[in-house]
Formats: C-alpha cells, structure tokens, sequence
C-alpha cells in the first residue's frame, strides 16, 4: 500500500513553497545535460555547474537542459531563481509525489507527468516523476534518476529528422511526452502477458498462488490507472489552451498523444474488465470442483455404508440367528450387495452424477 | 489478451508523421479501384498505377478510390502528397491500431472505423481497420484486405437507385459508414445466438466448458464494445460538424446512421447484462447442486452410521453380553433398526429434504 | 435473446429510403380508421381507400389517421407521397425495430414508441412499435396490429370532454403518449407481483425452478429497460422543442407525461435493485442451508464413528484380549460409549450447533 | 412490492385533468385548519365550510390553510375554482403517488413532497403526500391525513418567534419544507439502529431471519431513496427560481434545506453501503462457518476411518491368521492404533486445522 | 452506525438561527486565543472576555480569533453580533454536523471543514468540526476542543517565515485549509498501514476477527469519504469565487490544496478499490481451503470405505464361507486391500488431487 500512499506532502504544515525534497533518493548526484539547437545548428554539453546554463535563456535557440535527480535543493533553487519559475513550482518538482498535472504561468507552462516502467522480477509497475518548465524558447526536464525513454527524442534531433528542429519548445514538450506515454504501452503489454498467462494456469491450479497473482495485478492495475488517469484531465487542458507558449499548428501534436492516452486508458479498463472475468471464473471453477470431490465421495460413501451394514449385521455374535445357518445364506448376501450397488449406480446415472 | 494491446504506436520515440507499416499484413499486394461518377455518369477502373488516378482530383464528378492493403508505404505516400494529405493522417491510416475517430482538416474530413467480423470456427470477433478521407469531390477509402462489406453500395452506385450518384462525396461517406455499422448488428446476431445456446445449456451441464465459453464471451463483448464505443463519439461530432464538406441536406443521413449506433451499444449493453445474469445463474445452480449432493450424502450417512454402530456393538465378543443370548435379541435389534431409519426420515421429510 | 437483437435493419447495404417491411407480420390487412374533429364536429371512417382521406388534410378541422399494420407498402407510401413526408420517415415507420425517438421536419414532427403489454401465459414483454406524425392540423398515428390503448382517448373525443377536441393535433398526441405511457404502469405492476411471488417462494423452495424465474425476470427487466429509457430523452426534447407545431399551452401536458415517465423510469429501477436483492438473498440462503446439512452430518458422524472404531476393537478376534474377560468389560464400553457421546454433545452445543 | 408501484395515475386514457381521488382513504373526513396572521395579529379557525376561506385571499395578511384529506373531491374543485388553480395542479394533488416535484405557474408554486414516517411495528417506511401551494400571500397545504410534522411551525406562528410571523408565505413554505426534511433524519436514525443492532446479530445467528431482516431493510433503503431522491432536483430549482413569489431574502433559508437534504442522501448512500458491507460479511461468516464444520468432520473421519478398518481387519474369520496368536498382537495394535493418531493430529496441525 | 446519522439539525421544527449547541461537548469551557499581526508586528493574546477582542476589526492589521469550544452560546453570540455574522452562519457553527461547505456574504465568507484524526487505539476515525469565517482583514476559527493542527500556522505567523505575514486573511484561510487538508494523508497513512497488515494475515487467517477488520475498515473508509468527499466541491468553488475577499495573487493556493484534496479521494477510492480486493480474495481463499479440506475427507473416505467393507465381509459370522477356510484367504484379502487403495491413488493422482 505504501505506494498509494506515498509521503505526499510538505511536512504538514510547513510553508508551501518551502523547497523540501519528498521521495526517494534514487542517486547520488544531480546531472544536467543540455542540448540548444535550431534549425541550423545543436549544442550538446553536460556541464557541471548549473550557472553555465543561464545565458542561454535569451538566445533565439530552442535550449532543452534535462535535470537528473531533483533531491540537489541547490541546485533547483538557483535555476528557479534565474529562470524565474514560482516557489509552487519548484516545490512540486522536488516533492515527486505530485499528481499529474498542467499549470500554466504567464512566462511558462508547468507539466506534470508519471514515466512509469514495468519491473518484471518484483512484477511491480515502479512510477517516477517527470517534471516539464516550457517557456518560449527554453525546457527544462526533471527526472528523478538518469536512464530516460527520452534518447529516441535525442536522436532526432541529433539527426535533425523531422520537425523536431524547427519546432520549437512546445513541440519538444509534446515529444517528450509523447514519449512518456507511447512507454506506457510497453507496460501494458506486459501486464497483459502476465494476465494471460494467469488465464492458461487457471484450469491447472487454482491455488492460493494463483488467487495472489490475481489479486496483485490487480492492484497493479489499480496503481497503473491513479498514475495515468489524471493525466487525460492535463493533455485535455492542453488542447484548450490559449496560451501563446503553445503554437496554434503544434496543437494537432497534442491532440495526437491525447488520443494515444485515451487508448491506453480503454486498455487498461479492458484489462481490468477481463481480471474480474479471471476472477468469477476462478470462483466458478472453484465452486464445480467442489462438486466434483463431493460427488466422488457421495457416491463411494452411498454405496458402500449400506452394505458395510450388512456387513456388520452378519458379524454379530447373536446365537439366534437363523440366517448364519443357511446354506446360501451367504451367496444371498453376496448378490444382496450386488443389487444395493446397482440400484445406486442407476440412481447416480439418473442424476447425472455419472 | 494481445488483442486488447495491438502494438499501437511507431517503435516508442520516432517522429510523428513517419510512415511505418504497424500492424498484420494480411495480403501481398496492395489493389486499387476507382469509381468515378455524376448523376449521368459512371466510370470504373482498377488501375496498376496509383498515378492515372491524380487527374480525377480535380474533375467535378465525385471520385471513390479505394485502397486494398495498407502496408505498401510508397503507394499510400504518393496518394498522400498527391492529395496533400497531413503526415499524421497518413501515418495513423498505415497504422492499423487506431481508435474510431474524426479529424477535421481544412482540405478533407479523416474518419477512421474498425470493420468487424465473427469468426465463427475460432468463436472470435475479427477486427479490420477502415479510414476514409472525405474531400470535397472525392473520397478514398483505405482497407487492410480485400472483401469487404461495400460490394452493396457499388452496386447502388452502379445501378444509379436512391440518391447515391447525386448525394456527393459526403453521402458516399455516409453510405460507406452505415454498411460498416449495419455489419455489427450481424455480428451482435451471431454473439447473441451463443449465449442463448449458452442458456439451454446451463442447466444440463455446468463443467469449465461451459464456464469458458461464457469468459470467452465476456471478453468478445469487452472487445465489441472497446471497438464500437468510440465511434458514437465520432459520429456525434460529424452531426455537430460546421465544415463546408457535409451538405446541410446529409446530415439528418448521419444522424439516422448515429442512432443504428447508438441502437447497437445499447444491444451490447443488453447482452453484457444477460452474461453477467447467466454466470449469476451457473454460480446460484452450483451451490443447489452442492446442496442436492449433500443432501443425499447425509440422508444415507445419517440412517446407516448409528445402525452400523449397533451392529458393531453385537459383533463385540465380551463373554458377558447378556443380550446375545436372549431368544429375541436378534430380531429386537432388527426392531430398533427399523425405528431408527423411520426417525430419520421423519425428521428429513421435515426438514424438507425429501 | 432475439428479442434484444430483431433484425433491426434493411438489409445491409440497401439504400436508405427505400420502404421494406422489417418486422413480424401481425395481420393480414391493413387497417385505416379516421377521426376527424373539431369543437363542434365529428365525423369517423374506416375508408377501404386510402385516398378518401387526403382531402382533408387542407381542412381547419383536426385529423386522426391511423393506420393498423405496417406491412403495406403501398398504402404507406401513398399516405407518404400526399402528405409529404420524408423517405427516412417513411422507411422508420415500416421498419418496426426503432429506438423510441422524436425527429423534427419542417412540415411534421416524427415520433415513435414502444407499446408494451405483459403476456401472462408466456411471461414475456410483448411490444408493438408506435408511430406519431404530428402536422399543424393532421395526426397520423401507425401500429403493428389492431387492438391498441387508443380506445380511452377515441372515447374521450366522441364525448368532447376535456380539452380534447379543442387541443389541436399535439394535444391529440400528448393524449395518445399519455396513454402509452399509463400502459407502463400495468406491466410494471404485474412485473412487481411476480417479483412478490418470487419473494414467498425464495423461503420454501431454492431449486432451478426458481433461479430460472429470476434470471427470466431480470432478462424482462433488462428488456424494460432498453424500450423505455430512450423515450425519456424523446420527450425531454419535447419540452425544449421550439417547433411551431406544439402550442405553448400545451407544454405543461408533456411536462406532466414526461413526468410520469420519469416515474415509470424510477420503479424499473428500483425493482431491478429487489431482484438484485433477491439473487443475494438465495444465494445466502442456499449456503445457509448448507451449513444446516452439514452440520446434522457432522454431528452424526463425529459422535458414531469413534464409538464404532471401539465396538469394532473388541470385535477382533485376538487370542489375548483381557478386557473381554472382565466381569464389567462390557457394561464398561457402554459406559465409554455414553461418555463419548455427551462430551460431543456439549462441545456441539458450545460451537451452538444444537 | 405494492409500495413501488403505487396505482400511479388515473385510469389509463382518462382526460388530464379529471378530479379523481387516488390512493388509500385515510380518514373519514376532510378537514380545514386556518391560521391568518401577519407581524402583529394572528386568526387561527377550523371552518366547517370551505367558503369561509375565501375572502382572506385577498387580505394582505399570510393565510395558510391547511386540508387534511384529500379525497373529498368536492372541497378540493371549490378551493381549487376560488383560487384558480390549474386542473392538472388539482388532480396531482388528490392523486397521492406523485414524484416530488416542483410546477411554476404564475400565479403560484406547486410543491409534491413525501413525509415520511417509520412504522417500528411493522418494520415498514410509511410515506404521506403533502402538496403545498405558495400565493402571493396565501400557503395551502394539503396532507393525507391529520397527524404530522407542522406542529412546531404552528407554535412558532402562535410564539411570534424568529422571522415566522414576518416572512411572508414563502417563508412560510420554507419552514414547511424544513420541518418535513428533518423528519426525514428521524427515519434514518431509526433504520440507522436497525442495521447497527443487525450488525451485533450477525456473529450470533446467521440463520435466514437474518438475512431476511438484511433483505427487508435494504428494501426499504431503496423505498427511502425512491421517495427522497427526487427532492433533490425539487429543491435546486427552488434556489433557481426567478419567480416573484420567492423573496431574495428568503433564498438563503432554501439553500439550508438543499443542504440538509443532501446531507440526508448522503447518510441513505453511506448506509446503503453498510448495508452491502454487512451482506458481504454474512456470506463470508457462512463461508468461514461452512470450513469449520468441514474441519471437524475430516479430522474425526480421517483418524477413525483408517482405524476402524486396522479393527476390522482382526474382527476377521479367517481360520489363518497368524497375528492373532501373537502374543503381544493386541498391544501392538494399539500401538498402531495410537501412531496413525498422532501422525495424523502432526498433519492437521501442520496445515493449521488445529 | 451512530456516526452516520449523528443528530444532524436543531429539535425538527425550531426557527432556522436559534442557537443550540448541536453535539458532543467535547471541553469545559470556550477559550479564546488571538494573534494580531502585519508584515511587521506581532501580538498574541488569549483574552478571559470576548469583548477585549472587539476594537481589532477595525484595524488594518490580520487578525486571527481562535475560539475553542463551540457549546458557550454566549460567547459566540456576542462574537456574532459584533462582526455582523448571520443567523444561519452562527447556527452552523454551534451545530456540529454539518457538511462541509462554503457559503458567500458580503462581508464575509464562511467555511466548514472536517479535521480528521485517526484514534489508533478504538481503531476508529474522529471528526472535529471547523468554521472559518474569513473577513476582509480578520479570520475567525471555531474548533470544537483544543488541540488542533494549527500549531504549524502559528509558528509560521510567529517566526514571520514565507508570505504569511503579509497575505491577509484570505492566505490565512488558505494556510489552515492546507493544515487540515494534509493532516488527512495522515489518516489515510494510517488507515493504509491497516489494509496491509490485513493483507498480510489473509493468508494466515480467514477466522471471523479478520472478516470483522474488514468490514470495519471498510465502514471507516465509508465514514472517511463521507467527510471528504463535499470538501472538493467547496474547494472547487472557492477557486471560481468573484468575491474581493479571496485576492487573485492567492488563488494559486487554493488552487494547490484543491490538487492535493483531489489527490487524497484517489487514494481513498484506491485503498477502497485494494479492501474490495482483499475481501474477493478472501473467499477465494476460503473457497480454496474448504476444497482442500474436502480432498483430504474424500481420499481418505474412498479409500478406506471400501476396504473396511471387505474386512466387514469376512467378520460375518456365516458357517458356509469358504474363503475363510483357503489357506491364502488371508494373504489374498491383504492383497485386494493394496490392489484398492493403488487403484484410487492412481485416480486421484489422475484427477490432480494429490
């Protein structure tokens, strides 16, 4: 549950825009990397000091400068200052419990987003914060540890392919996130392997293994949808922006990862529609199999207390007994036996038992 | 489950606008044929070269190609810049993993619909993509494969009957788009045979088959729906459509085809609600067959367990067990035999158990 | 399962306009009867000629047409062609699976409706599809069959009571809604006595008579459901219709049947919830009855077989067993047995099993 | 069910309009009571004849007249002539199975609500009609029968406390309406006891009184709902109303009881959750039960049964069988007989039976 | 259950803004704390007499009254008159159980909220009612006892850290809006800690006390979303408040603590979402366990009912029983007891039961 929950806030109470970093520490060292391109001409560095970054804000250039680690309070603070970017803001980028969202200021725009990453062997959808600064010509990127979805973007405009040269901040922002959202099929498509490969054990076993995997994707997919969800509300707002940061001809970029989103999110309902199949299933299969074993002992047990009664009848030690002196007496009971076990095995084929 | 995630977008991260083939390829030759017509005129053709097609462009009679496989990148391109058609238009019809959707363009109206098919042998829905590009003189249809649902309204168009040869392009999109939508009620036709066979069947026998085909069932009508349900919104958005590309006098056409729609989700609706009630009903006639079965069990166990033990008793061989030597012990104890199953079932026929 | 999918359409792919019978054929004729009204005047007909009656649809006076049986073709498209009416019109009157709705033409408005009647004999939900023409100063109404719940209303213009004869021909088609919808109620109430009965039986008897009664029930519902609910969205746009055709004054009348509905609409509801209830109930009584069984075998079992383990021991026939000498061996195990059987006795009753 | 389906409406296809009184017969006679006040002065009569009422219409004081019963049809058309009320308003108010609801006339408001009652004998909601119509400067209400909620409004009219004596009839309306939703609380806290003392049953007894009672409350859930919900969208076009006869200063006192009125859906909401909360819980007491049961019985079967046959084997004949000349063949069956005991109990206690 | 329906309005049928203390008196006596202060100054104060707090409203300076303990209708009145509350305001505040919700005055606006505390020891949610009533340069807070969350706020307000010096009242508003809101992350923490150890025992335990803790937490998170819930729509308000009480510069806040409010009843409808999940998959569970019991039952029942039949055969006392004279008779039944049990552990091994 812990990660439903995550230590969301600010010390409650505490002054908001205080920068305080909430979350894990997922590495040591705060990276920057920095890419400033147009048309024409791409810079590429990854410089040490936050301060060799600044002049860049007044070039014509599209500058994208991408932050690993957000836990450098420093750091944040001083681009924050230089960048001009409200306390709120900075505050939300490194408490990475935000949910996504999209806020929009006079001199940028503030996204919000979750990249989220399917870890096969704790078979745990892991979730880590994206924060996106989109001023007019500059994005500023945060993450929470180094290793991105973001390189096929680097390669392109690396490469100069595309639009993504001439585009602008704005439409790296959709990029970017285009980006983020396309990796989330990735982790659907494994949740739905995982799924079905529950629906081929199901016949086999119906154990309490399975019943925990059940239950465990389950809250996968519970987590999966608080994570994406939200974000429908944030591209939405995106498309009806009027804001001058977002160009009247990227908007049908927008409208395009919006649809994906929309997608991705039937998909998950879907999935989450054919987990509680599984699951009536398993209590069905459940329930029929219950009828099997008791079947089976109905049938031994109805069959054979009545003769072992008769059984019984015949071992007692009574000295009158006429029977016992017979002399088919015994082959009597023999097909006594027989005509007991017949008339319950008609019975059981009546009922369809058998 | 794969079906449900369709690897949906270009390889994460490449451009927009990228022509990439995605999805089965389910012919080996991409096929052209051409319609072209008025009121007075008809000309068909099935041309090898995309090229001979361009000039009708630009005539004022209405103009139908349609496009037989999807996955021939260089054909579609051509079409594309012929037609001045957007990347992300061209991108999205070679990608065959979209969702219905509308998209307005200054130069053309983009519909995308999914065609469906049961396949009766494999008891699957079977889902192909249809894009249709309406410009003001011409519409181009693109399909994955040959053999479609659209053989009626080329004969329509042939037979010069109804308004079709006079309605424009726009009508001709109509037409298209309602042969697509009557097609899902066979389909729903055919799924809801299955359940009502699904029914007859539940009270004979209620093993795993029977409780996999109504799963397998259930995740068809998941798909039905996944696959119809967006397009309500699509066809509600073309009867709120200000472009100048749908006649005034069209639209109450596509607002007759909106309302087949809208009748075949609430037929979907209906038939989820009568899975949903027989699944209830295999679990409610589970637990009466449990019951049944118990029942029996405990009738002959209760009867012949104490009057095993009396027998049990006499076959103890203690040298003092005075009544053995009684003259009527032996038919006594038959007697009490007798006494004991009567009291038993007394008490079953009062308790309603027989 | 027919019920939720008639063949809704033409046949796929015809031209739309074009006027096919769809539906059962209910009687061998086609039936005209015609009330033609005013204040002061009446005159009624049953014309064998359909033409007898267009000349009054010039006149000032208020006519009722109405047609029983819609498998005319003829008939239907003559009345079509005098009075105008739309081809789309023409061919929803003639197709009898429509989803209730209201469509606004010029010269009329198009409304059509489900009449339902509750068949005893086969528990089915019978329903008949009703179309309304209303003109300035015609009504032309269309059935499946003779035999409707219009008599109240012919009865209330041949008395001229009431606002009838002076309401013009949208109070003539609020009166004959009304009347629809007052039908609901009848089959409402005799759904909710069979819901009653279901209720008294659910204590007595739990077998698949039963289950069935209530799976068949909730299919009615279902069914319900699906003819009336979209009527409320027909008549809501009835109340907000600026259509000069329904007079101001008049309003308040549909308001007041939309109440109704609305109210027919709130009991459907609530009795799907009692059936809900119902299905829970069995299923909660089906494992409490169970348990009962179980635990009379329980009981049997556990306080019979250890104390017919101990009469079988000394009814082995070891050479060395000393207890079978005793003097008060076997009043001894007599005494075990009582012991044994008390202290299950009092552990049964401190689990309250007894 | 009865209660659900009221006989709703006059007679299907009578005139709208028609005074027919519907519902249950109350008490025997119609009765009037009178209270005529403004700031300073105050009149309170209980006229034997209706015409006496009519001359305080039009005297600036408040006049609230209140009828209890509502079958006399005679003294409802005269009150209804002098005040010239709109016919449909007159039959709404004499049929007593309308929704709640709001009408807007021009010369006054027409309001349906239900007062509700908790019947602790029978276990049963019991709901009266009350319609009130708010004049200018007169307040008619009409109820069922004698006996209700209004008492405390007469006192405060009599005290001359607070604003009553000031407020006008809306005012006067208001108070009315206030004292019938906080009647509502009255009921839940009663059913609210209810479920609390089922929920301390439950642990007890799960027998079918139980899950009766559980059925029958959430039966009157349902009734509660049905009765209370409507009011809602009743009381938020009171806050909308642009209507004369609802003063500025009064719209504050509505928007408490919209409130109120939605704090009382929210607890029916919460308490239907517990309701379902409960019903879930049986079903798993039983499930738990049923496992205990089951325990019992196999721990007892399965260590008796496999001795009970050791013991039967040497209760055989056999005129060779060399262990029963064993010396110590008795003691070592009792070995065995204790050996296959305690493995067993090591088992069971190893799969946590014990 | 007491909880839900706590007695929520005046004794039905008093005057709407009489005061009475609604609600448990939680302390002794009223205690008033004040904190006066600009950008510059300073002072704190908790005054014996109301009256000494009086000359601040007119200052220009941000005035915070505290009061603790709402039930000295004295105090609050005398508070009320001098500010110029409304009757209805003043009603709510004394009366603990309202929703919470915002209400608009000219001179004021008045907020009710829910402070949430999760009592560890009675496993139970505790709510305390708070009212703000926010002026332009005053802010009065109503809490039902001492002890709160404030502490935070003061501290800030005392060490003159951030904007909360010189953002008025309107920020002060939002400060402890903030406090409360945060401190319900708290509760959820808690609450989501008790799902996980529920969790965890699932699979030790499935006895009643388990079922109890979830139906219990299930009724907290009711109780919780109860609370929350009418919290967004008054948050939601304030964000499209036009009042000059609420400063543009500050509508950022309250924009932020709307983000985490929504972020919170996420996390409520997942923690309910996984309790659903852990109940299905406790009968999962328990229908597993009562399988596994009946296995065991089954094989050893089948195994040993029909072999103790033949030892019963051969206990019979018959004198014609020749097997009982062969010289292998006894070895031969040995062997038809091993024959048997091989022959069903095969068919149990067959059917996957062992």
């Amino acid at each position: 549950m812990p990660r439903f929950i995550r230590k969301t806030h600010k010390k409650a109470g505490t002054s908001p825009g205080t920068l305080v970093h909430i979350g894990e520490k997922k590495q040591d060292q705060t990276r920057i990397s920095l890419m400033d391109y147009d048309a024409d001409r791409l810079a590429e560095a990854q410089p040490q000091d936050i301060a060799t970054v600044f002049p860049l804000k007044d070039l014509p250039t599209t500058t994208w400068i991408n932050v690993d680690g957000v836990h450098d309070i420093g750091v944040i603070g001083k681009l924050g200052h230089h960048f001009m970017i409200h306390p709120l803001t900075l505050e939300d980028t490194v408490n990475t419990s935000q949910r996504p969202k999209l806020e929009e200021f006079d001199a940028y725009l503030y996204v919000v987003l979750k990249m989220l990453d399917y870890d096969r062997e704790h078979e745990k959808i892991r979730s880590e914060q994206v924060s996106l600064l989109v001023g007019p010509n500059f994005l500023i990127s945060f993450q929470e540890q180094e290793g991105d979805v973001f390189n096929a973007v680097r390669e392109r405009i690396r490469k100069g392919r595309g639009r993504i040269r001439q585009g602008g901040s704005d439409y790296l922002a959709y990029a970017l996130i285009d980006c983020v959202v396309d990796h989330y099929f990735l982790v659907l498509e494994q949740l739905g392997e995982r799924i079905e490969s529950l629906e081929s054990r199901l016949y086999e076993n119906t154990g309490p293994d399975l019943l925990h995997d059940i239950f465990r994707l389950k809250q996968e997919m519970i987590y999966l949808r608080k994570q994406i969800w939200p974000l429908r509300e944030t591209l939405s707002r995106f498309l009806k922006l009027e804001s001058p940061l977002v160009k009247e001809a990227n908007r049908v970029f927008f409208a395009d990862v919006y649809d994906h989103l929309i997608q991705g999110i039937e998909v998950i309902e879907s999935l989450r529609d054919v987990l509680s199949g599984l699951q009536d299933l398993h209590i069905s299969i459940t329930g029929h199999h219950m009828n099997e074993i008791m079947k089976v002992l109905t049938i031994i047990a109805t069959i054979f207390i009545p003769i072992t009664f008769v059984a019984g009848i015949y071992g007692m030690n009574f000295e009158v007994m006429p029977e016992l002196k017979w002399r088919w007496g015994y082959v009597a009971v023999w097909g006594f036996f027989g005509a007991i076990t017949a008339g319950m095995l008609v019975y059981f084929r009546r009922r369809k038992w058998l």
